[in-house]
């Protein structure tokens, strides 16, 4: 991707490492240690800098949640069953190892009081389901489809955020049985 | 219930006004609102007395979950499937009508960066999941049943937490369709 990028390259670094330092921030610590002044300290910039760059709060987590990058996904091999568990599966490897439960559950609760994040929660999620999403035609369209969605996906969230923990393989391979199973079944 | 409680009738009205003002907050403006000071001056009481009877803002988040009291619920008519439908139902109207939406947002995030938190959103959760847990013995038992819970409510939380609304009464229905046949079809 040869993007030419013809902006001061101490503004740019500004602009990687001080949404790096408020994503760390927010993982580590939760939401309230991501002020202005915490984040500067922390990325070794002044205050005035961080304020210049990203004058509302919200600006600096739009920012920092972009820092979260690409989550790994399970490779695709074209086996819807085989894929759905493997995405899955995945799915709450990241939970645990990425820390998307804290990202998730920071993104849920913020939206909850301030409109602003709620684009932002929409389109790390989006991000998140696209895998998935491109599985399920294979099994099923419309209103199934997205029940399966939300059901696979729901499960590992409402485990994770509601629960503490993401489901045991057990589980995962029942609820992946089930819905094989029922898609199947439909008149 | 004719339980007898001995406490001074002003201690136990501050036990419930405090909470109640605590759990109101909470809903209308977030966890940050929720400080000693402000619950205080809505409430009517001194600084002092909210800091006696509540030395610690996870006791008075504690106390105010409690407030929340029951959930309404569908009530149970012995047809498992009728039964989900419906549990399913009066959990989407709780998410909106009651807020359950902010209740479970704040729960899942506070418990990510404060241990304390985590049993009483454990607790909290345990109630909400009560009635579900009582239809599923009827159609599946062991890893198959706790597939279907979870995947059930989890459509619900992870559509009304990471999406921002509950699903469509079209959803509902393909999914528990869904949970229907595979579970019929089990080996």
């Amino acid at each position: 991707m040869a993007t030419t990028d013809n902006r001061d390259p101490r503004v740019i670094r500004t602009h990687n490492d001080v949404p790096a330092v408020a994503l760390r921030l927010l993982l580590d610590e939760g939401w309230e240690a991501v002020t202005p002044a915490r984040v500067a300290t922390e990325a070794g910039y002044s205050r005035a800098t961080v304020y210049t760059h990203w004058p509302e709060r919200v600006d600096l987590l739009r920012d920092a949640f972009a820092q979260f990058g690409e989550m790994p996904h399970h490779e695709a091999n074209g086996d819807a069953e085989t894929d759905l568990r493997g995405e899955l599966a995945s799915f709450c490897r990241a939970m645990v190892e990425h820390r998307l439960d804290r990202a998730l559950a920071t993104l849920a609760e913020r939206a909850q009081t301030n409109p602003e994040i709620a684009p932002i929660r929409d389109a790390f999620v989006a991000d998140g389901e696209r895998p998935m999403r491109q599985i399920l035609p294979a099994l099923a369209e419309g209103p199934a489809a997205e029940a399966a969605l939300q059901m696979l996906c729901g499960m590992v969230t409402h485990s994770v955020l509601m629960h503490g923990n993401p489901p045991s393989d057990e589980v995962l391979d029942a609820a992946v049985d089930i819905v094989m199973r029922g898609l199947a079944q439909r008149d």
